[in-house]
């Protein structure tokens, strides 16, 4: 299965076909966020990754051509493990100001217990812009969505734009740097109860 | 005036006192933010940086030691621009949600004429993480002050947090993302619009 065959830089990363090969690749995409989050993108090794994923290096070379390559990989695993929490969080019963405030709650613990995902994420705008962009403008569309999806059903007000998708999103990863990364992450609800008062009623006093 | 005299690294960069001076010194960071706008922290350089601003490079160690030190500057000018020119945009006549709206629109203008601000300050997590951080807990800090003010007033609902002026922060630095840097700016009013209608009514139907 190790092989240093080289592929077009362009390639995608290689889909493993068997489940160890499932498993080699999620361990070495766990050690990247381990070892890109301490070090950042230009410190970081290949050797480190594998180092610390305790795979061989034939088998980096398996899924990935360069640093460059997992980085990118990392990136969009990151955004689908966030898109992914917010999914299992948000169970059918729920609907409208229940699923922001359970997306966000689901997103703030999952800050909490990877607090290397800003400055993977961040550190994207600088090494790799085009999947920092696409990171946000996906989870924005997805937020849109169900804000649209609200409209229709009567819970939000008509008018639902995609600003608004975009102010919530502000929020979510402000709070989440605030409260789960700089802060102790111990009071998901309360953040998430604030948040989600603001968002559905505004803080005019009445 | 212009003498490379070394300076201890934690020195706090000399103040002008005199009208060129000053006029030197903000030539420098006008220059450096252009030179790290473009080609980022690492990339930069001091000699990149005087030839922008047309100064002899003696100039630039009368005020600075180091890239790091006029990055460090930087990173403190544009917070306090920010601060600026959301000063100037609140009038004495606004309260509660029209200065809330006065600031973001400030904001977006200044973002939209300033884009290199979103990759220097981001780049300060990296860089220079103290700077990072003071720079959203300053913002955050001012937020609150007026918060509590309208607060107190009867204007906004009582029980003002910190996580409100986190949210707030959170949803004016997206919106310029989004709008100012990545779009073309040209609809602060519209944007300010959305963002000060949800965060004074929320988005519940009625």
């Amino acid at each position: 299965m190790a092989t240093s065959q080289s592929r077009s830089p362009d390639s995608e990363p290689k889909v493993p076909r068997t489940e160890r090969g499932r498993q080699t690749l999620r361990k070495l995409l766990d050690a990247a966020a381990k070892e890109f989050g301490e070090k950042g993108f230009h410190e970081a090794s290949i050797s480190g990754i594998t180092r610390r994923a305790g795979t061989a290096l034939g088998s980096f070379y398996t899924y990935f051509d360069s640093k460059d390559e997992i980085f990118r990989a990392l990136v969009k695993d990151m955004s689908g493990q966030v898109a992914a929490q917010a999914g299992k969080a948000v169970t059918p019963d729920l609907a409208g100001f229940d699923i922001e405030r359970a997306a966000l709650r689901a997103f703030l613990e999952f800050a909490r217990d990877n607090r290397e995902i800003y400055r993977i994420i961040d550190e994207a705008e600088f090494v790799d812009p085009a999947s920092f962009r696409e990171h946000y403008e996906t989870t924005a569309k997805r937020i849109l969505e169900r804000l649209q999806k609200g409209e229709a059903a009567g819970e939000f007000a008509p008018g639902m734009d995609e600003a608004h998708a975009w102010a919530i999103m502000g929020m979510n990863v402000f709070l989440g740097l605030r409260y789960s990364v700089w802060g102790e992450g111990n009071e998901p609800d309360r953040i998430a109860d604030i948040a989600n008062a603001m968002l559905r009623d505004g803080i005019a006093s009445r």
